[in-house]
C-alpha cells in the first residue's frame, strides 16, 4: 500500500473520439438501450414492477433448476436504469429520463414503509422475504437497483431513487450484521459490496463501506449461514441444487480462498469488491487474497479471449487448464465483471500484467457479446461452433444484454487514470479529458485508430507548465514499442508494464507512441490439452478468429496453417473497416469418398486461410467459427 | 439374394481354445457370471419378481427423466438367465441350474392366467398394462425374458420358461396387429423382434416371425402409434421427454430411414432385426434399408473404437462426424449390439466389410465394457479421460453388464459359418469345431495367438475326403497376407475380405494363413474436427491407447508423436502377456512458471510413447488416457 494511489478518471469526463470506440458506444448508445427498454416492456419486466402481482403462473420461463427468473427481474430494471443513465451522461434525453422516472414510481409505490424494496417479494410472498439469500437474488436484486439509482442521480440530479435506495440500504444494514438480533446473512450472488462501494463513494457515509465488508468477510464463516437457513426453511441443506457452497463461493471464508470457483459472475463481483475493500481499507491480507485469486485465474483458467467459466451446468469453472472450446460457457457477464476485477487491480497495484487482462476480455470476450447491430447477444462465448450458435434477440435471462451496455456505455472510465502527480493511460484508441494533476488541469488528447493500429498521438496541455508523470501502459503484446516526445525519439523506460515520463508538461507537447501489431501465433499451455496441436492468431489486443464467412472453400475445422507459414494483415471493407489476418494453409480435403478412419493422413491442398476478429463473429449468415485453428503436420 | 447363404455355427458346437478368449470367457464364466447374480440379489431385482410388490418409494434410483430403473428390471433378469444359460452350455452347474428354477418359479406365479408376464405392472400396476409402450419398456422386457428362456432351454432342455414365454408371446400376438380390436402398437424399446426371430428359428413357429415383421414394418407409421397412445393417457404427445420420435427411431417407417439416429442401442438391436428379417423373408427392401443405415453408421458415425452414440443425453447419434473423445457416450451395450447387427449383416451378405466391423467392436468398443477382473464394467466407453472415468462395480441401469456377459460366453458364435459347400472363418484365435459341409462332418481346429500374432493354422479333417471351399478372411487391415497348403505357399485370391481355397479336403490338410500386424497410424477423417492433428495407433484388430500408467513421465495429452517416429510391438508381460506400442516420441514441457499463452509453442523433451490395447485401460490406478494422440509439429 505504499505505491501511489490511483484513481480511474470517470467515464463522464473522458469524451471517447476515436473511430472504434465511438461506434460502439453510438451503437449502444442509439439502438442497444432504446431496444433493451422495449424488450423489457415486452416480456413483462416493466410490469411486473406495478405490485401487487399474482404469482406467475408455472408457464413462465423458468431456468434448468427451475427457478422462475423473475425473482432476478429487479436486477434486469436496475441494470437497464444504469446503462440508460449512463447514456444520459453522454446526452441528456428527455424521453428517456420519462421511462426512467416512470419505473421510479413503480419502485417507489413498492418500497415497503420500512424500506424494503423487493418487487417479487412484496408483490407475490410478503412474508417470505430474506429467508432464502442463498437462492432468491434479494441483496443481489437490490445492488443492481442501488448502482441504477447512482447512476441516474449523477447523471440527472435526480434523488428520487437514490434516497429509496439508501433507505432500503439503511434497512439492510439494520436487518444483517453481527449486532444482537441482526441475521449473520449474506448475499448467494455477490453484487451488493460493489454497489455499496459505489455508494461510499458517492455519499462518503463510511457505514456502506462497512456493509460491504461486513458482507465480504461473513461470506463462508461457520456455522454457515446458508445451512441455517436452509434447516429454518425445513429443508435438507445437503439438497442444495448446486451441490456445493463452491457455486457461490462461500466454500471458505473469502480470506482463505486460492482457487476460483464456482459461478464465475458471482466470483468476478466478489473479487471485484474485495479489491474495492482492499483499496479503501488499506486491507493489505484482502489484497493477497485478490492477489492469489488473480494467479489462479491468469496462470490456469482464462480463455484467450478473456473469457471465463468453461461449463454450463455451474456457469463458471471447473478445474485447472479445462477449456473447452465448443462448449465454453464463458458468460458475457464473467467477461464484462472481469474488466471491473481488472480495473479494480490496477488500481491497488499499477501493473500492466492487470491491464492486459482487462483490455483482452473488453475486446474480446465482453464485446463478442454484443453484435454488430447493436440488438443481439450472446449469453455464452464459445470459441469453436459449428454454426449452432447465433446471437439472441434476448434471453430468458438478460443479464448479460444490459451488462455489456453499461460497460460499453462506460467505457471511457477505463481508458485513464490519475494519482497526485500522475497520469496513467491504459487503453487507446482517441478520448479527450481534462483531469486534474498535481493541482493543474491537463488537457489529454489522445488520437489513434487504435485497436486497428499502433500508432498513438497523444497531446498534452497543460494550463500552466506543471511537472507530473505521464505513463504509458505497454502493453503486454506490444514488443519493440518506440515513442517520440516533440518529434525527438525518446527512450522508453518501461516498468511493469508502464513506460513513464516525468517532466514539466507545456501545452502544445506531443508524445507518440508506436506500438507494433503484427499478426502473431499464440499457443496454450501444454496442459490445456484441448488445443494440443492449435494455434490462436493475435493482432494488438484483438484475438482473431476463422469464420466460415470468410473461408468458402473449407470449413475452419478443415484448415491447417503450417508453422512456418507468414501471417499478413490487410485492412478489408467488412463491418465498416476491420483489419484481416491471412495465411497461406492447407486444406484437408473431405471428399464423400474418403473413409471415415484410414492409414494415411487426409490428403490436402493449398489455401488462404482468412481470420477477422473474434468478437465480431456470428454477425452473418450462420456458419462455423473456430478460434484454435490446427496446425498442418508437414507430411513425412 | 442370389449369393449362396450362410448360417453362424452355434457358439455351444464351437470349443474356444486360444489363450486370449479361454481367458476372458473363464473370467466371464467363473467371475461375471455368478457375481451379477449377487448383485441382482443385492439390489433388490431378483426380489422385486416375488409379486405382489408395492409401488417402490421415490427413494428407488431413478433415471435423469424420473423414470424408476425398475420398471426394465425383467429384462435384468432376463439377460443374466441368457448369459448364464450360455455359461451351461460351456459346463453344466446344479447350483445355477436351482437358480434360475427359482427366477422361474416367481416368473410363474407372476404370469397372468391371460399368459401376459411383467413384474412391474402385474405387481404394481395391474390396470395400466400396454398404456405406455413408449417409454415403460414392456416388449423390451419380453424380449430378453424370451432369450433367456431360449438359451436356458438349449443349455438344458428344460422347457417351463420357455412354454411361459410361448404363453405370453402369443398373448402379444393376438393384442398387437392389423387385425379388428388389436393395437397397432410396437417397442419403445427395440429388442423383442431379435427374441422372436430366436424362437422362429428354435422352433419353426412361423408365427413368431410373422410378429417380428409386424413390430419392424409397424413402427413409425401414421397415425403414429405413440402419439394416439399418449393422447390416451392424457398427455401432450408433444411434451415427449425426448423431444423427438428419433429417439427410438419411429420418426419414419423403417424402410424410409436412411440416417442412423436416436438411442444408439434401440437403434441396433432394430437394425440387427431388419437383417434377420430381410434374410428370413427374403425381403430386398429391408436388405437395402439395412444397407443404407450401415452406410451412413461406417462413413460418419462410428468411433475407430467401434463405439456409437456421442451423446450421453440422447444415449445416441448426433450428426456426421460428430465424435467427440471425452464425452463420448459410446455405449458397452451398443457395441455389443453392433457385434450382432454386423454379423447379421454377414450373414445376408459375406463381405468382409462386416466382419471388419464386428471384430473392431468386439475387441475394442464391447470388450472395454468389462473389466479385466471380470467384476467391473463401463456403461460409457469414452476415448479420452482425465482419470474421471473409472468402471463401476455396477450400475443403477445395469444393462450393459450383462451384455457384455452374454457376448463374451457365446463368442465362439461369431467365428465361423457355414454354407451348403463352404466353411467361412470370420475370426481368429483359437477353435475346435466341426460343421457340416457337403454332407459330410469336417472336424477344424484353428490355432494362434490372435489377436497378438497373426500366424494362423488351420487343421481340417474331414471324415472322408470332401470337396467345399474354405473361406479364410483376410481383415481389411491385414496388408499383404500370405498364406501355404499343407506346407506350400499357395496365391491368396482375397474377393471382399475371403480368400477362398475350394478343393477336395482330407485328413491331415493343414493351412496357415500370416496375417503381418505392424503397428500402424490411423488417421480420422478430415470432417471429425476432434481428431484434427491426432493420430490414433492399431495393430491388428486392437486399437490402442495411451494411458498414465504406463507413461509416467508425462500425461498423455502431454504426449506428442512425430509423423515419422517408427512404431515398435513389443510382448510385455502385463495383464497376462499384451503387446504393447511404444514410439520415441515429444512430451511438451509444463512446468509451473509455463503461461498459459505464448508466442512460442510449449518446449518439448524426448520421451517414450508406450499404448496398451483400448479394452484393458482403466485397469490399474486412475490416470488420464487417450485414444487420438497429438501429432508433433516439427519446430521451424
Amino acid at each position: 500500500m505504499t505505491a501511489p494511489s490511483y484513481a480511474p478518471l470517470p467515464f463522464a469526463e473522458v469524451a471517447m473520439t476515436g473511430r472504434f470506440w465511438r461506434e460502439r458506444l453510438d451503437t449502444v448508445l442509439t439502438r442497444t438501450i432504446p431496444s433493451q427498454h422495449a424488450k423489457l416492456k415486452e416480456v413483462g419486466i416493466l410490469d411486473s414492477l406495478k405490485l401487487p402481482q399474482p404469482v406467475p403462473p408455472l408457464t413462465i420461463p423458468r431456468n434448468k433448476h427451475n427457478f422462475t427468473t423473475q425473482i432476478f427481474w429487479d436486477s434486469d430494471v436496475g441494470k437497464w436504469i444504469e446503462a440508460a443513465s449512463y447514456a444520459l451522461s453522454h446526452r441528456r434525453d428527455a424521453e428517456v429520463e420519462a421511462r426512467i422516472d416512470a419505473i421510479v414510481d413503480d419502485l417507489a409505490r413498492a418500497q415497503s414503509p420500512d424500506g424494503y424494496l423487493n418487487c417479487w417479494y412484496n408483490g407475490r410472498e410478503p412474508g417470505q422475504r430474506w429467508t432464502n439469500l442463498r437462492d432468491n437474488h434479494e441483496l443481489y436484486n437490490a445492488g443492481h437497483l442501488l448502482e441504477g439509482a447512482i447512476a441516474y442521480y449523477r447523471a440527472t440530479g435526480r434523488r428520487r431513487l437514490l434516497e429509496a435506495m439508501e433507505r432500503y440500504m439503511d434497512h439492510v444494514a439494520a436487518t444483517f450484521g453481527r449486532g444482537a438480533g441482526q441475521k449473520r446473512g449474506y448475499d448467494g450472488h455477490q453484487e451488493i459490496e460493489l454497489a455499496l462501494v459505489k455508494l461510499f463513494r458517492l455519499t462518503g457515509d463510511r457505514r456502506r463501506l462497512d456493509l460491504a465488508a461486513y458482507f465480504i468477510d461473513e461470506r463462508g464463516r461457520e456455522p454457515h449461514y446458508f445451512t441455517q437457513e436452509a434447516i429454518a426453511r425445513g429443508e435438507d441443506p445437503a439438497a442444495f441444487w448446486a451441490g456445493t457452497y463452491e457455486y457461490n463461493q462461500s466454500h471458505l471464508p473469502v480470506r482463505q480462498q486460492t482457487k476460483m470457483v464456482g459461478h464465475a459472475v458471482r466470483a468476478m463481483y466478489m473479487a471485484a469488491a474485495m479489491a474495492d475493500l482492499a483499496l479503501l481499507n488499506a486491507d493489505a491480507g484482502l489484497k493477497r487474497a485478490c492477489e492469489a485469486l488473480w494467479r489462479d485465474v491468469v496462470t490456469a483458467q482464462i480463455y484467450v479471449t478473456g473469457g471465463l467459466g468453461p461449463k454450463e451446468s455451474n456457469e463458471g469453472f471447473t478445474e485447472p487448464f479445462d477449456l473447452p472450446n465448443e462448449t465454453a460457457y464463458a458468460e458475457t457477464c464473467a467477461s464484462v465483471a472481469l474488466v471491473f476485477w481488472a480495473q479494480r487491480m490496477l488500481h491497488l497495484d499499477l501493473d500492466g500484467a492487470y491491464a492486459d487482462v482487462m483490455e483482452r476480455a473488453l475486446f474480446n470476450g465482453a464485446l463478442s457479446g454484443l453484435s454488430r447491430g447493436g440488438m443481439h447477444y450472446f449469453y455464452a462465448n464459445p470459441l469453436e461452433s459449428r454454426g449452432q450458435h447465433r446471437r439472441w434477440a434476448w434471453h430468458v435471462c438478460p443479464c448479460c444484454t444490459m451488462n455489456v451496455a453499461r460497460l460499453v456505455a462506460s467505457v471511457g472510465g477505463y481508458f485513464l487514470s490519475t494519482s497526485e502527480n500522475a497520469v496513467a493511460i491504459h487503453l487507446y484508441g482517441g478520448f479527450a479529458a481534462s483531469p486534474t494533476v498535481a493541482g493543474q488541469r491537463i488537457a489529454i488528447r489522445e488520437t489513434s485508430d487504435y485497436p486497428w493500429s499502433g500508432d498513438i498521438r497523444i497531446a498534452v496541455d497543460p494550463e500552466t507548465p506543471t511537472e507530473f508523470a505521464l505513463k504509458l501502459r505497454v502493453p503486454g503484446w506490444a514488443q519493440s514499442a518506440t515513442a517520440t516526445l516533440n518529434g525527438q525519439p525518446i527512450a522508453l523506460a518501461t516498468e511493469r508494464g508502464y513506460a513513464t515520463i516525468m517532466r514539466e508538461w507545456r501545452a502544445g507537447d506531443v508524445v507518440t507512441l508506436a506500438l507494433p501489431m503484427p499478426p502473431e501465433r499464440l499457443y496454450a499451455h501444454a496442459n490445456v490439452r484441448m488445443d494440443a496441436g492449435r494455434v490462436a492468431l493475435r493482432r494488438g489486443p484483438l484475438i482473431y478468429c476463422v469464420e466460415e464467412a470468410d473461408n468458402p472453400s473449407a470449413p475452419p475445422h478443415r484448415l491447417t496453417l503450417p508453422r512456418a507459414a507468414p501471417l499478413t494483415a490487410e485492412p478489408v471493407d467488412l463491418f465498416g473497416g476491420v483489419t484481416m489476418i491471412q495465411a497461406p494453409a492447407k486444406v484437408l480435403v473431405a471428399g464423400d469418398g474418403e473413409p471415415l478412419y484410414a492409414t494415411a493422413p487426409p490428403r490436402s491442398r493449398d489455401a488462404t486461410l482468412a481470420a477477422i476478429p473474434y468478437f465480431l463473429w456470428a454477425n452473418r449468415e450462420p456458419g462455423s467459427m473456430q478460434v484454435w485453428i490446427a496446425e498442418a503436420v508437414e507430411p513425412v
